[in-house]
This record gives structure tokens, sequence and C-alpha cells, in this order.
């Protein structure tokens, strides 16, 4: 059965791959664009994907929001972890439905948006941040990407300790990971996986000697590039612009020892 | 409370980042390798991650596995999708606990494996193949990973049509996608992401034109590359060997038409 | 013996590494930047290398420019072969001191630069062009890097035929490079380097298949990436600004039949 | 007038882009390689790039060899540097025909050959190297490559110092690059250059601070990346080969300081 747009549904509107707006539809706002702008209203018992004229008669597409598209339109956009990154995290991490996941900081909360749309509906995230506001704007970014449920929110110190226990994974995106490696190799399951992004080469070393000492096993860092192409047939070229560089991803994870006789 | 190893459940064998091992627990088995032989019995009733010396006194370690191991691990590797690439199509195309998704060719259900694991327990991929043998080896490989409920394997051929209707995403990774860009505009929903895997530019113009013809709409081409880094304190760098290309990624969305006036 | 500054001498004010600046010296000039203006008969007399203050009291280093820095620098920059592509078509061309070499088309003149620095001062560059207003531009620009005595300044139709013979290399930089090639075979010595410089993937393979048919040998197309890092102790990262892509750069070699019993 | 191969010319004998030969015609000499034999005095008088089947029938090219193929056929070729960094290394240097340049270590004679070539006939290459058996082995290379009349081989520890003066650039692939930094100030002219190969990230940042602390500017360190296509209409594709990693690249200027006030 078709899901309709309704009164309140969130749209993403698509101009251009470069022109696109996360709008809540209400039936009697219109949507202001330099394209002209939108009686929202008129979506209302459409089908996602629909195509709406604005009152320059200019088509827009009124696309169903998923998990990338709240990623990428993350209010306070500075320091969010990049597509790329947090796609090879949540599946490095081997999280799932029904995973409990620790995340420090939680910044923007982008993701911690992809870790609760992958881990719902059973699992659950907690993230740690010290600074309020930024707990506060990622509590408005999760709830309007409707994953507030499957997240706690916590304002804490991740570097002091980790309340939670038998934990499948701790994902971190922080200045000093090394100083969590301890509290996360007691929270997590035997076998469970952290994983760590660094901007710089100095807090890679730092956090993979961390591992090591800590009885951390598979422990890799590796970092990924994505390069847009122009697909244009006579005229085909990867893009001029490309992003040199987001962070190193570093992955590991918990041995444990046999008491006995090893 | 702590899952533990038990009478046939899988572990991954970690003795260093090359020498893996995917086996079943059994009582009464032995698994040899070059560093000597491990009594699997011995694992029973251990937490994961517990470290096991072989008869030679090496250590390995318990791991369990997860989706990444599960792909890593995929028999027959010929021609799988990579992580890397697999990871940023399951979330570029959206996808997430209870969706439908239809995938063509199933190959060795390495990718299939993937999007099963994302999108259960609610969810269903329908996974078309052509080639029997190949049908038969996925339907064992996502049996092993525990995924084979979420799965449909369907032999069949998907440029001469889909049969699924209301779908997610359209998933494919075979030798002519722009063949099966207007069976994957009549099944997928609204607003539904197809997403196409490609190893030559000369499918990816052919896919994006159909794409274009088709009123697909935010159509984009990308290229991943990862890249592993020695870290030792004194001895950082890159590593030598780098995959050079595995294959272009490309996305788009459908978009469809008001009947009405705009 | 060390080499001085003096009137009329080029230098190349160094101030950061995005703020530089290539000058002439004048007894009586002065230079102004935001920084404060300079005196530049302050300069004469002076060793390369000297730091000179500003009126705002700022140093700057008086560089002696380098073919780089007049490539860099440049005039009108707009479509000028990049420096990582330049030094490898100078290498894989097998150029040196005493090459002939035609080039096409003379743009800005900074590839002309290059191949000319390499070239001289037995050597000799043959460089097409068909716009009036360019081959005038480019003139300056290899006036100003003293290298105009060892290229021929040619207006005239690369694609219509290659007047001189013998030549060791012809580099191409223009649309329609696969229209040169029988020009550039006949052109040629044999063994003799042709190289093509094409933004598009459409151009190389053009001129790849003109090339194969053509019985040039050795074809081989790549492309490069430069990404610049950041080199601060504790801070040590890749530079988040990277350029995606310039072009592909093609290189064959000219071979000939034996009349006779091959 | 066309250079004809002659009794003692080396020739580059081309089968295919992975199977080269470097050989010296002699007129008594058969080359054998797994594609039959090729009788060498059949090739003398001929021109280069001559075709010549061998005894099986196979067609190979006589091309004449230039300083890539120098470079790349350098014998023992663990640790050499590779063209594309060579390339850039020349570029970034600004050196050319006339240039004094010192270069540490020797190595294998690959980037001393480059050099060489790219500074004859006026300019010379003074060379240092530890071990004997590297020098005498580089000898030979450069012997090979015709460019043994430019080049200084000397048996000395460039850490202890530099004997030169007045140096162009100073270029260096060895271990412990930041303890030549200061003799390499003493030893360069105003605005020279010095150029760094170094493998790990841990050696760049401790010869970037030695070349602040002894007043270089312009300094910056890159690394480069070449990708070799397949192009093949239809199948058009980057390679699945790439090399990750070969070194970064730190280059720097001498600025000295004016002896008076400002």
């Amino acid at each position: 059965m078709t899901e309709l747009i309704a009164e309140g549904s969130d749209v993403f509107l698509y101009l251009d791959r470069r022109r696109t707006y996360l709008v809540k539809v209400e039936a009697e706002k219109s949507f202001h664009t330099h394209k002209g702008y939108i009686q929202l209203g008129d979506l209302i018992g459409k089908e996602y994907g629909t195509r709406i004229a604005s009152s320059m008669d200019i088509d827009f597409v009124a696309l169903k929001p998923n998990i990338r598209d709240y990623i990428f339109k993350t209010k306070r956009r500075t320091q969010i972890s990049y597509p790329k990154d947090i796609s090879l995290i949540i599946m490095y991490s081997g999280i799932g439905s029904g995973s409990r996941v620790v995340e420090a900081g939680t910044g923007t909360g982008a993701l911690t948006s992809a870790i609760a749309h992958y881990i719902k509906p059973a699992g659950r995230v907690y993230t740690y941040e010290l600074r309020q506001e930024f707990a506060k704007n990622a509590q408005k970014n999760l709830e309007r990407a409707g994953l507030l449920d499957s997240v706690e929110l916590k304002e804490g110190d991740v570097t002091e300790g980790i309340e939670e226990k038998d934990l499948d994974a701790v994902i971190l995106d922080m200045a000093t990971p090394w100083l969590v490696v301890p509290h996360a190799y007691t929270a997590l399951k035997g076998s469970g996986v952290l994983v760590s992004f660094s901007p710089t080469i100095d807090q890679v070393v730092k956090v993979v000697e961390a591992l090591t000492d800590h009885g951390f096993v598979g422990v890799e860092t590796v970092e990924t590039l994505i390069r847009f192409m122009q697909v244009v047939r006579g005229k085909t070229r990867p893009q001029t612009v490309m992003t040199g560089h987001t962070g190193y991803l570093t992955f590991a994870r918990k041995a444990i020892k046999l008491e006995q006789d090893c």
C-alpha cells in the first residue's frame, strides 16, 4: 500500500543535486526558494516522489527523506562525520537491529542518527556529550529524524568511565579516544568492536597503542576517499572538486583471556 | 547477560589480520592450521573473544563473526562486491529494518547478506539470479550467516521484469543494469532508490542515461577508495598495497508526475 | 660565485605558501601588498633568498623564481596544465637538453615553458596555437621566463598537419588529439613519444584508438592525484582541500615496420 | 637526419607493456625470450622503433631507451624512487641544464640518473653513498645510461657534512634527512631548494621541523598517487592494481637574513 504525504510529514524537496531542502509539510505553509514558493499543503495526500511546480513554474520533487538525507541535513554541520565514513563505521562495527552501542561525543547527532537507524527498533544508542548545547541540538536533530526513541542522550565525560556493560560496539568521534580505551574494554562484550574516527595521524597512533596495550585484536586503520563523477556521454570525467581528507578510521575487537590454561 | 559459545556456533578464529578462519564449533572437532590444531570443543561454554592456544601454543582469538566477517568469508569470492562499496550501497540506498529490496544478480550472496542484515527482521530481500549454481552457493552462504529467513532467492532474469511492487530499493550488481531501469521504475515506491554497481565507465554512462530518461532524479555516480595504514610509532605510513578500482556506484531516486495541474 | 639580484631581475616574493608574487626589480619601484609595500630597489645587489621587511615590518623573502614558479604564475591561468601533470609529461616524454618537440595548443604557455626549460639550450619547441590572442599572451609569459629563444610560436591548426620532421616528442593538450595522431606519426622519429592530456574519458578512448590504429606501441593512460599534507607535530594530517581531477595522460611510442622480412 | 641503431647501442625491446628488455646490440649476439630469440645484429643500421620478429615469429619493437626506461630498468630495484615521485622531484626542485645538485643516498642510482639527465651537459650531480656496493652498482647503471660524465660518486656520510657550496638543490632519499638540514643550509645558494623523500610520516615531521628551525621557507609536503587506466571502448575502467604509497615529498627553499637592520 502506497504511503502518502500527510500533514506533519517531512519531505526532502529536490531541485537539483546541490539544492535540496528538508521541510515539514503543513496545510497552510508555503516554502520559499529563489525559484519561487511551493504550497506545501498541495502535497498532502500525494505519493512521495511527486513532482510539484513552484510559483515560478519550476519543478521540485517531494522525496521521502531517508537516513542519508537526515544526516546530510543535520543542523550545524561543522565537524559532522561524513556519509562515506559513517557508512564504513556502521558496517565495520558489525552492528544491526538490536545492537547496544555507546557513542561519544554526540556532536550534531549525525552519527548518532545513523547508528540509531540501524539498531532500531530493539537496539539502543547511549551517546555521551560534555557540552549541553550540543546535546540539545542533537536531540532536535534526532527527534526530527524520528530516532529519539532509540537513543539515550547522556551529558557526561566518557574519558571518566562508561556506565553501560555488555555493549556490542563503542564508537568514538572525539579528540582523545585513547583515554576511553580502558573503559571501552570493560564496557564491551567479548568480541565487541571499538571504532575511532580521528582527523590527525597523531591521534591514530595514540589510540592504536592504547588498543594494543589493552588486549584488543584485529586493530586496523583506514582512510577512505570518495570522488564524484560527471557522467554525460562525450563529457564523462571525475569532478574537479573532491574532499582530500576527513579522518582516519580505526577498528579493533575485544579479546579476553582464558583464566585457565592458555 | 553474556552470550556463550555453544555447540554449533560459528566462531571467527583470529590469528592476525591476514589469517582468520570462519569455523563451526563441534565438541569433537579440531581445526588444523599451519600454527597447530585447535580443539574446538574447548570453546564451548566460553565467552566470545576468548583466547585459545593451539597445539603449537600459538594464541588464537575466538571472535563472534559479524556481518563484515560473513561478507569477507563468503565462499567463491570472485566478483564479490567490496565492503567499502557495500557499506556505501547500504547507507545511500536509505534502507533499514523493515525495508523491501530487490537485488540482482545474487552472485555469491555477499551483498545479499549485507542487505538482509540491515532490513531484518521485518524487511525482505528478493534476489534474482540466472545461474542456478550461483543461487545454490549463495543460499549456503546466507544460511551460514543466519540470514536466509529474510531472503527470497529467485531464479530469473531481472532484465525481463520485476515481480515485486512498492519496493524501497532496487540494487543492481550486473552487466546490463540499464535494461532493468524501466522495470525498477515500475517496481519502486515513489522516492525509492535505485543503486547500480558497475566496473566500467561505459556501463555507468548507459545506466545514467536510462535513469534520466525514465524520470529518476538525484542521479549521481561516485567511486570510493580505501587505503589501509600501517600504524606503528616511528614507522607510520599508508600501506603499499591498495586496490585501485572495484567499480562505480550510481544512485538515483524515483520521481513521479502529478496527474493534475503541475 | 653568488648570483646577486640586479636591476631588471625577476624575484618571487614569498610571504607564505598562499601569498607569493612574481615581480621585476626596478630601482625606483615599490611593490604594494596588503601587508605594506616593499622598496624593490633595496634588493639590488643582495643575494637571492634575502629577507626584506615591508613598510608594515612584515618579512618577505626574495626568492629566485624557478621553472615551477613561472608555471604557477603564468598569466590567465584558466585551463593551464597542472605542475603534477606537467612533471609527468616531461619525464614520460623522455625529452631532455637538445630535444626537438612539437606542442599543441600553446594555451597560456605554461606547458610550453616547462618543455623549453628542459630542452634548452640546444633543443627547440615548436608550439601551435589557433587563437592569436592566446599566442600573444603565451609569448609574454615565455619572454618573462627567459625561454623565448628556445621556442617557435606558430599560428596554425595542428589537426591539418605538422611541418616539422624527426621530432623527439609531440605533446598535445587540446580538444581533439585523435585528429593529430596521423600527423604526429609522420613527424616523429622512430621510437619518438606522443603525449596527450585530456580531461574526459571520451577523448582518451578516441586518442587511444587512433594511436593503436596508427602503429604506436606502449600506449598507456594514467591519472595522477596530489595531496598536500599539514605537517605539525601533534596535528599532522592530509589537507582537506584537494583537486579531484585535472585530466588523463596518455603516452605512446612510434614503432615502424621493417619493409623487408618481418 | 635519422639516428640508426649501431653496434653497441642500447635498445629497449618492447613486446607489450609488461614485457620490455633493455639490451645492448652486438652483431653476433642473440637475445632469448620465452617468445623466441632475436638476432640483435639484424637491428644494426635500422631506425629506432623498428619492428623485429623473433624466431617464433613474434613481433618486438626496438625502441630507443629514454630516461624513463633507464630509470625503470635500473638494476636492483629495491627501494628505488618511483617515476611519479622522481618527476615531481625534478620539477619542484627547479633544476635544469647547468644546475649543481647534491643527492644522498645514491642507492641504485635511479634518481641520480634522472637528475643527471636534466642538468647535463653543463651541470653536475654530487651523489653521496655510505655503502660501497651500492655506489658500485649505481656507477654501472649510470654508465649504461650514458650519464656518468655528469655525476661525481662520493663515498661518504652526508649527515656529517656536505663539501660542495652554492648548490642549486639538495635532494635527499635517506632514513634521517633531518640530520642533513643544517649542512644543506650551508651548502645551498640563497633561494636553493631542498627536497626530501620519506616513506613514513614520522620522518616527515622531523624533517619539516628541522627545515623550519633552520630558516627554510615555502616548506610543503605532498604525496602523489598514480592510477593506470584500462582503455578499451566498452570496457574502460581504472586498473585494479595500484600502488597505495611510495613516500611523502617535502620541499623547502633557503631564505637568508639581511645583515643590516631590516
